[in-house]
């Protein structure tokens, strides 16, 4: 087997046994939990859509180590044109999606911790490259799903990890043994950890002298001895629990999902650890990761984008005012602003270059220009949408009230727009725009993009240290005619 | 009595029938209902701050119609200085409450039908202004909560009201009898309904000859038999029914409410009436009712920004990056967002003049001029809070995980920022940012700033309309030397 | 005689014996350079409008030293209602001069050092504020023009008066006699210089122990013996010089000027010292200063503004293109941000308060604002007037082609737009448009805006100074519930 | 000979006869004019860096018509690798003159034409394509200069060209004989054509049944007769005239023109015809055309830009504040912004597509959206740039007054920034940053930004056609589960 249909995907799932906590309470159950599934739902599509022909060029790609077709969400890009494919798909699956799908985050850590290891062993003299290209052959082999870990909890901002109060606030290597190292700390905001396989771990920033037990890298099963996850609260989420839950959704079928990740004192075998204290090699992984995980967002935000733009464009239409010129030049407004976003993901693939270790790596100061923009124009974009689907996208009454006969008729005859339209349609649409604007999509769509592969000042740092603002300088007196 | 106290107005609320319904059911007790409560709470707080002697300023005022001390959210504004007084007012209940506390629309309904009346009885010989001032004495006297309810659902956007499909898309007379009239239509986005004695209707907008059924103006009591309320959802709205119902909710104890009021053949008498069929001044009314609601978007809105940016401050400072440059840079922005919108709130209500009733309108050009930056700001200072506050904002794990021993220890210890900073107060900081830009209180700080007292496209056709173009021009041609 | 007339204040300028130079030259007679000239008719507007009866209101008031009628640029302002009339004021000006008319920041300098001086003198037992009292009533009674000083050159702006490599690079007292102060150093950007009879010298920013020989405030005749002035040029000055200068000049009338004072060993008496070495009260007046300045720009720029707007207003009109959607839409957003402007000047004197001297001082948070946005949105209705007034703007030939008889009648075919407007209308529009944003008067409508009263930078520092973030955190602790 | 060297070039154009007036006169000798050869210059560059052989990848390129290496400037696209070298090259050029240097637009519009002309072709059975393949074959042959001409002087916008009421107002053919055509019109704010050997001229928007006349397309030599050309006036262009002129002119070698362009009755052969009344295909040639040209803004004016960054942080530097956090975060911000409009041009390219023709097309909606944002980002670049020059920008004195012994001292003494920069590089810079943000190049980087290849409303019109919002519509029902 290459690559898994989406049930057999699924059916993987159940094997695993994750240790979930959410709302106060264990989760036995995580593939049919209602308020997981969703997300669950997003993941698979990567699987589903790979197995359509018409998207087989995007959504597979020939394994450098293998040979074989593989999902390219596994694929170690081999060109530009490979990371151009990648965006496609990404925004592919955003428009298919309206959410975050999640597998993203592994292909990326993959593509930093191959071209990192191998520059490691090359200065260190170390093994990781080969340990990680076992464990990524295996991931290729059985089409596996895998979530890239980075996000320490942080604790103190104003300290590095070795002045915290508490130790484990950035996640730390606690015991060595012959056969490997057991870790404790937290990754926090881990996007798709529950529908994955595998966590591949990196460390959260760059290490100095001293932070060695804080440079390690690793990949482990989710449901290693040792790991306790608890689910994160999204905007809205129990709409999900309750007894309508088609309408007020938003978003029925697909979703995302955040969980805190609690190391204590997993053990790692050394065969699946990839950076193990070599602290001037941290920075390098983080750097190619948060590159990597910046492109994407020029993929994936664009998608689901799309899909705002189509739900905002419905919702005027179905109000009866599609063609005032300004909500028009709104929805212009929207989609230039979106395919800006597009446009900075292509270049930035457009413009990579070859690693040491052969893969392709992304143009960074072009990567965190176009995570830069991520962190702005969703806003605006959902500030428009909110603005031409007014206020009824977050006053109309619950699915519930449509549901109960005492007040249906009403709700039917007051909430109906353009008379062809069916009242509930339009609820639909609303319900689709609120969930992207404010409710559980909001998360991905808004503070996601804020935060996600870094805040907007880690880009500016990129910026400033890519702008090469000394070769500016000299363009600059050449001009001005000053020696 | 001249004024009540808030636990007088929260019982003579006991008394109404409200006939309300949400999610799915009739609601028996809307007083202590837990979704409703929050909203009463804010309303309550008008009643509550105009007894303490430090705000007496602000909060009262004496009436023009009995000499008596009165709260002035029934006041009829006599200066500009009342008009200033009424922003600050404002700006005090938003920093207060952190939600909308509702009972500005009545107060500037009030205004604004008061006013026109005595202009529609000057021109038509009619007797609404003896009606208004009747009404009004006793809403003072007594110290009433007054809905003012204006939107209108209208259907499909594009066709006027006596076009639509369903002639009730609009609120109209269907009946006329010796005493009065009847009326049927909805009135949409109703905020502070449920918590007020009285509405008072307006048309929603200008009318032309054959509207005449719809220029209709009139107060009720909100318990008039005939109408049905459906109460619209909020994002997060059933975290207040949770079992832990503390920290996740953001906001504790107030919030806003919107209803969809449904009025199916209401009978309202004649002395209730206040325009009934003058088209002419259907605009005058509506004109004037979004100018004073636009100027107090320039109070509440801007009070609530002080809770939001203080939040943001206390989250910052919890994680310990309060003092890095961009962080203190991004709170001066927000800081400067939200006194330009005080500023926009203070400037229309000094530049103000008398109308012919007597009272005070505020400057139209520069209150729409308020309303218009108030659909723009408070979406940048939400957007700059989440970039601030941080990705925790919206994946910590609920409260019922924090109360959970199988959970507590860890998020107690990995949520951990400086560590002399309880890890619940940081949790409970996040979560009224999530509260205020993402959940309940986000419905009235971002998509009510954008379309309340109007969507922004309704304040630049009124800036087109009040800029002075022409007198624009000659300037031009004076300095052009162009004859 | 309390006030002049225009012509006797050109007269009077005559009289002064400035010690100029520009583009390489002495001048031997500014009042009639045709560079400076249109600085002086701009500054003489001043004058002009106080004589117009409709204008009296605004342009004069009673003076508290004298009881008398005064022109209002040399009032010390008594209430608040005088605050907003000054913002009025400028705002007329600016609309009739389209330029910088420079008379204010005598007006603002004075109203600083009036109450800086009276608080002095209570601290430090000095006697500044009668000194004051007497120059500024001889002043009112000859209705004097009076420019007011505040930058220094600054040097090296890492480094403190006192450590810079070359002393004079903040202005100082160099020597100290009984009788007096001789002073040097360098004020920049002086815009009014030429066109004022007097000079008023305040220190540049707050000072320390160390630096007593900067904090020096004084006023000395323009043409006192030890000074030097150097124009500074302004982009397309020169056109005013050429044999047609009626088009191409945009703005043939009106103008502003900024020169570079030098004083050298300067003798200031001591009955005109209003500061000198009292450090701690620099800042105070500084601040003062520079807060009711940066009032002023919401005056000042906004009739500018309004011209500009108005300018646009017309291009549009003359090429055939106002009616467009578009077009509409971007003239009420340049209508929307220069009103915003307004709005903030007219709100920080609505909340101006009395200072211990007795005149008022403007709100300092909301001054700041106003300036804030003034270095903001001039530059947005400056870009949306260049898109609406097309290339031509730019590209169109000069007035010398358009007067030559081998080109005219090609010019008058090819420029035409409407065609009912003569074709010169139409390029004396653009010249104006172009003057506005890139030529003499953009100096003064963007750059100014930008740094005059302060960088934008020292607007965010009072920002946060002023914004009272301790009180804002409590609030959002008592909503979070947060002890 | 294949390609030109410089010199070659510039002796070249002592040839033509151009019939050029400016500022009232004749002009002589054009290549020498004061006025026009900075403009020369830099479109001397384009030969100039093509004879650098580190250069050699971008700057030249192996011809499809002829097989031989030819100057990029003439290439006819042949992959997207062509189209981003494209890109790269304007930036390069933009960074080595900081200016317009003109020769895109015939680049631009022979690939244009040459694609239009297939495919009109192929529908009209015409023989267009023949034609302009032997007259660009002889423009690479001989590595000739070509000025594209499309923009109409256009009269009043509301009216389409044979509506209005000077028939001359649009481009026409006024004869046709049976050797050709004789045409009559105007083309405005042509850059380059003062440097241009041939001027190809198509049709400035798209035509209906009716228009047949002003469907036309041609190449003629630039001296051709009937032809007569004005320059059109730049801000500060004098600068270059006067006696001192090497600081204030900011950028002293390099420069860019406008030229309006007046054709009367000159005849145009048959041959040299490339439409001629096929009007269904205007809009093509127009479309391609634009969206090439939207495409190069995304290099060229990047270049620039980054002289922009890199004049500004040398100012910064040499005032001794560059350190400041909020200094550096506005480089920053330049720098995001001028990246952001690189990866717009790249983007477009990299996704370009082959036409029938066989050369290479741009995609249309990512070089609109990159032009959109063109019209945006150099003007918040400038913003910036003026933020951080501070004032001196437009305050310091002329040239002539630094040469003059009697105010040199001053200047010298007072200008002085950081001790160790001479103040003469200081002025430098100052006057390298005006001559960018209000000088002669801004006109290039500002207006032109704006309205060069179309005004911001031409791309939205694009946007709004290549959105495909249909298919976001269904994206968002099949999420919103609406049939």
């Amino acid at each position: 087997m290459v690559m898994m249909t989406k049930e057999q995907y699924i059916e993987s799932l159940r094997k695993l046994n994750l240790n979930l906590y959410r709302f106060g309470q264990k989760v036995e159950n995580v593939v049919d939990d209602p308020i997981v599934r969703p997300s669950l739902n997003s993941f698979a599509a990567t699987y589903e859509l790979a197995e359509d022909p018409q998207y087989e060029d995007l959504m597979t790609a020939t394994s450098n180590l293998t040979g074989k077709k593989v999902n390219r969400f596994t694929h170690l890009h081999q060109s530009t044109d490979d990371l151009i494919r990648k965006v496609k798909m990404q925004r592919l699956l955003g428009q298919k999606t309206a959410a975050c799908f999640q597998r993203c985050v592994g292909m990326d850590a993959a593509n930093a911790v191959y071209s990192t290891t191998y520059e490691t062993d090359e200065a260190c003299g170390t093994n990781y490259f080969e340990n990680f290209k076992k464990f990524w052959t295996m991931v290729q082999e059985e089409d596996l799903a895998v979530d890239g870990a980075m996000t320490d909890v942080k604790g103190d901002r104003g300290l590095s990890p070795s002045k915290q109060a508490d130790p484990d606030l950035f996640l730390h290597v606690v015991e060595r043994t012959a056969d490997g190292v057991y870790v404790t700390g937290a990754k926090a905001h881990q996007t798709g950890y529950l529908n994955s396989h595998y966590v591949l771990v990196m460390p959260t920033i760059s290490m100095r002298e001293g932070d060695e037990d804080y440079a390690i890298s690793f990949a482990c099963p989710t449901d290693a001895e040792g790991i306790t996850l608890i689910l994160g609260r999204q905007s809205c989420d129990t709409r999900k629990t309750e007894e309508y839950n088609d309408i007020d959704v938003g978003n029925k079928v697909y979703g995302g999902h955040e969980v805190l990740v609690i190391f204590d004192r997993v053990f790692i075998p050394n065969d699946m650890i990839f950076l193990n204290g070599e602290t001037q090699f941290a920075g390098m992984m983080v750097e190619r990761f948060a590159g990597y995980h910046r492109q994407s967002y020029g993929g994936c935000k664009v998608g689901v984008g799309d899909v705002l733009i189509g739900a905002t464009a419905l919702a005027v239409e179905m109000a009866g005012c599609a063609k005032a010129s300004h909500v028009k030049d709104k929805i212009i407004e929207m989609t230039h602003l979106n395919e800006t976003l597009y446009a900075c993901g292509i270049a930035c693939s457009s413009q990579g270059t070859q690693t040491k270790s052969g893969n392709y790596l992304i143009d960074l100061l072009l990567a965190n220009v176009c995570k830069q923009n991520v962190t702005r124009f969703p806003y605006d974009i959902a500030r428009l949408a909110q603005d031409l689907a007014g206020g009824l996208m977050v006053t109309q009454p619950s699915e519930a009230d449509y549901r109960n006969p005492a007040t249906h008729d009403y709700i039917e005859k007051y909430l109906k727009g353009v008379a062809s339209v069916p009242t509930e349609d339009r609820m639909r649409v609303l319900r689709l725009i609120e969930n992207m604007t404010m409710g559980t999509a909001a998360v991905g769509y808004l503070p996601e993009s804020m935060h996600g592969a870094g805040s907007p000042q880690a880009q500016r740092i990129m910026i400033a240290r890519q702008g090469n603002l000394e070769m500016k300088k000299q363009l600059a007196k050449a001009i001005a005619r000053i020696n």
